[in-house]
């Protein structure tokens, strides 16, 4: 992936930002530095859990994506996060489910003598059926 | 910290979930396992930004008081997260500066024949001043 310029984006227009599939022990290491929940670092209370096995905690699959893929494009840009809306944990995701991610711009505030431009990003994480497993907008202040 | 009783719990009653002080060494590990931006990992960027000197990721005061005091009090009754709403980055929070967490049920819906409830909790995260730096608000199903 390569760096893109702020001023290229097109408002809702998708961008790809790569896909991921977390192994149980990606799952493991990631809820014991974050969120030591039993049912995601412990085989028997997975199994216990209404998951009925491994799933990722609710942060693990955007973390991974944003700086696998978010940052590689537009980090380069970013002054600094303002806000995070709308995260929906819709369907877990398991161990060993493959999961695609896109950004889309859906707000784009220009501030041409700043130099800067507020953008809201619409995060999008679906299966292999494209059905959504989780979205968020998390809004940004970026140098033009 | 002790665990304690969803059945216990008082709506928009606050509760103190400890305090941290994040290194500079800390905020760059996090960084790069999560958030890998020049100016939170580099200290050439970080001085150069506007911020001018090392500041946490914005979700790593959350993460960081979630693990070592919401957990410890309520994880034990968790059944799945399922939405993080109005997470606003007011002020930055620099290397060596004392954070202290709260957290408050502003929703509680409780589900006796199913056995459980949806509670949102809001957390604040304020400074030695007693300003607010940072608030979220997380939705989360529980075990009553």
């Amino acid at each position: 992936m390569e760096m893109v310029s702020i001023n290229e984006l097109e408002l809702n227009k998708k961008i790809n930002i790569g896909t991921v599939t977390l192994s149980e022990q990606d799952i493991i290491d990631y809820a014991k530095l974050n969120d030591p929940l039993e049912f995601h670092i412990d085989r028997k209370a997975a199994e216990a859990s209404i998951f009925k096995g491994f799933v990722a905690s609710g942060s693990q699959i955007f973390n991974n994506l944003h700086k696998t893929g978010w940052i590689k494009l537009f980090g380069h840009s970013v002054i600094c996060g303002l806000e995070v809306n709308n995260w929906k944990f819709i369907r877990p995701v398991y161990a060993n489910q493959l999961i695609k991610g896109t950004v889309e711009p859906i707000i784009i505030n220009k501030n041409k003598e700043k130099g800067h431009a507020v953008i809201a990003w619409r995060y999008e994480f679906t299966d292999t059926k494209g059905e959504l497993v989780q979205i968020l907008e998390v809004t940004v202040l970026h140098k033009l």
